[in-house]
């Protein structure tokens, strides 16, 4: 009995050293999901399981495949949930989060101009864009977006408290020709961008960006210098382009026809620049985008609520443009979550051409992510899961009486899915919401010091 | 000490005693939230509490003034929290949120032909309908809706359902010409429905109706008869009415430019009717539906995902129509969610017009309340929270980061909260939901019982 035993327990050191062999220790395995890569071949693996070393994903594949070849120190089971891309936004102002809700159904103009450009004059401040972004990155852990675009003031503020909170950020510092909270002058502004682009150009998370805010608030010879700072230095040029119909009368001003030919003019198209709405294009201007290869960010809601237009995105679809989707800032929305966008931009397409094809559940899932990292040039290392990209993942309940029956995965991410379901938030390898907890934020903290800052709001637009 | 002590004692009880006869026992006090109560002055109560005693509101004021004039048997604490009409959804098939996601990205017609109409050929039964019924109930009652009008086949089951759920709905048993599952010629759908009135017309929560499928399935004859059977029974009529560009064919082929100036020749409009959709009228028809007291159901989702075309809506609000908001089926929309129907139709009416103050946050919450009982004729008993009216209230929370800071409980409401936020549902006086707990059906059997349905619908539609 006791030799049996013993030759056993040697059969058992065996198997588990021979184990040890065959497997490979990686920081966490996903295991068992309705694993949604928007690969190339838009692959769903089901049930799926992925394997995740540091900040990178090193195979995607059916559980038994991964349990052979890997180990995680950290385990999720999915089992009936989706594990997909995180989402990315291509365009918001993080801080605006504390304006939500602050003057609904205006035009455009009076909005900014009435509202929010006096109530930012008062309150913009580099404590209010570091409380800002804390709710915005709160609200965007929990709706599972894990790359976003931004503009503001004192994007070197806002960087710190993204990095802080985990999320990847492509983030611009904002250019403009009148005294703002952060910079009197263009020249004093293109001074900050610079000092911003030195101190993150090589951070892991943050990618420093150059942000012009627009034709109609810069000068000519500001939106070349905007320009030629982001080239100097490799990084992305974000500018809001085409938004309304009233922008081509600068454009005109000066000499084009539309904003995308006047932005041709001054040499400022080419890769690396993102236009964000991109509403008010006609077809030249479109084959120009493509030509140059610039990105397009398209906010639907933003477009909607605001009354700018509607996009053209069936044609810039086929016209092969870099496009993804955006919330915009939470003022003209006023939310960040990012299935709402997907929604929207389907419904949207499909009504403007009254083609119910127009923009699938397929398609307005890519935009979201594989289609967003295109358009800020990070399609190389984000937005779709494949061994080699970073370990930007969210992982989204379907057990909602709104989401029972499922007959198609997608269908449901696009349709019937919110923010609220994702279940847990990993960017760069790091979990920052588990099972609807959020590991790097004070969220009570967040949210206590975000109805402070509102009641200086309201202090400040008090007629 | 002891004679102090004593004529207090004395004091204390005289107090009870006249504080007893001064307050009213009621059945459930809502207390201490912030009442919308989307009365005739837009009255917001903030704090505000509402006494409820059976099936009625009996009062709306603030906390201090109710408490003194009522005791609840039953108190619901609702601060922070927004106490507000439930939500009326004046269009959907509520057994078709078993086809949910089935077949999206289709045309009307092919997703009608192709796959709707062969699935519910081969799965409708009233065991379907049953099961179906209660996950659209159960979905309904997590998301705020508190009446829906409905139109389906073997209508009777879906209304013992409804009822068993604890909903309020506007039943129609539907007449086709052709054969469907409950009813082989409309002849036969007819007296199914007479039936249908007889039974259910003296129901507290449910009102039988008749609903003629639309103008494209059923011939002049089947419509007029319809018609004559809602008014001898003095119950509503619910009809898909001009909700495609093509459905003025079948208008034009039997002799009238448009759907509405046909149904007119026939003598069909009237109090009581509920067009749904009315996407494609011009202004004579605006100008009849008016006239004729006729109620429009306005589906914003479906319209947009079935490329339907756009509603007039300002101008329904513009000539006084009353005019409601609806879902349409799970099919094509795909969720049953009134705070997205609100949202949508605020959006899709400022980006169609050009105009952002189209349909304002408080215009897309009235018409979502109010505006749906109007339209189904019933904003003498619901739609509002005033003495009187039945308690059909919901409690809705607003502390998710997406509604974090709150500077305007409407614009909340209508931009950044979903479904998921309302806790409590209330129908007639009866707690159906409490703290996002339904009480009136088994959850989790009615997830279970779903999935298996669905099963048998992959089973039908399999090529």
């Amino acid at each position: 009995m006791k030799r049996l035993l013993a030759s056993l327990a040697v059969a058992l050191a065996t198997v588990a050293l021979v184990s040890a062999q065959a497997t490979r220790q990686v920081s966490l395995v996903i295991a068992n999901g309705i694993v949604v890569t928007v690969d190339g071949a838009s692959r769903i693996v089901s049930p799926g399981s992925i394997a995740i070393d540091g900040r990178d994903i090193v195979a995607v594949g059916m559980p038994d495949e991964i349990r052979r070849q890997f180990r995680g120190r950290q385990t999720i089971d999915a089992t009936g949930q989706v594990v997909m891309p995180g989402l990315i936004n291509t365009h918001t102002h993080a801080p605006m989060v504390l304006f939500r809700g602050l003057a609904d159904d205006l035009a455009l103009e009076d909005w900014l101009t009435k509202y929010i450009f006096p109530a930012e004059a008062k309150t913009v401040s580099p404590e209010f864009v570091r409380a800002g972004t804390r709710l915005a990155a709160l609200e965007m852990i929990e709706s599972g977006t894990t790359t976003f675009a931004d503009m503001y003031y004192f994007e070197e503020e806002i960087a710190k408290e993204t990095r802080g909170a985990g999320l990847r950020g492509v983030l611009g510092e904002t250019i403009i020709q009148f005294p703002v909270a952060d910079a009197k002058t263009p020249g004093e502004a293109l001074i900050r961008a610079q000092a911003f682009i030195k101190e993150f150009e090589h951070d892991t998370l943050i990618t420093p960006a150059v942000a012009p805010h627009a034709i109609y608030t810069n000068d000519t010879q500001t939106l070349k210098n905007a320009r030629m700072l982001s080239i100097q230095y490799s990084v992305p040029t974000l500018i809001h382009a085409a938004e309304t119909q009233a922008e081509a009368m600068t454009a005109q001003e000066r000499g084009s026809p539309t904003v995308v030919s006047y932005l041709e003019s001054l040499g400022f198209l080419g890769p690396g620049v993102l236009l964000a709405h991109g509403v008010w294009v006609n077809d030249s201007d479109m084959a120009l985008i493509k030509m140059r290869g610039v990105g397009v960010s398209h906010n639907p809601e933003s477009n909607m609520k605001l009354a700018s237009g509607i996009a053209p995105v069936k044609a810039y679809l086929a016209a092969n443009v870099a496009i993804g989707l955006g919330t915009d800032g939470a003022a003209s929305n006023n939310d960040l979550d990012m299935f709402e966008a997907m929604r929207t931009a389907s419904f949207l397409a499909k009504v403007a051409t009254s083609d119910p094809t127009a923009v699938s559940a397929k398609t307005a899932l890519q935009m979201a992510t594989i289609g967003g990292a295109r358009a800020l040039g990070m399609d190389k290392t984000i937005g779709s899961l494949e061994p080699g990209k970073r370990a930007d993942i969210i992982i989204v309940s379907m057990s909602a009486a709104r989401q029972t029956p499922m007959y198609d995965p997608i269908s449901h991410l696009v349709y019937v899915t919110r923010g609220d379901d994702v279940q847990t938030t990993i960017v760069n390898g790091q979990v920052l919401m588990r099972n609807r907890k959020v590991l790097t934020l004070d969220r009570a903290a967040v949210l206590r010091e975000s109805r402070t800052w509102a009641d200086k709001v309201r202090a400040a637009v008090r007629p």
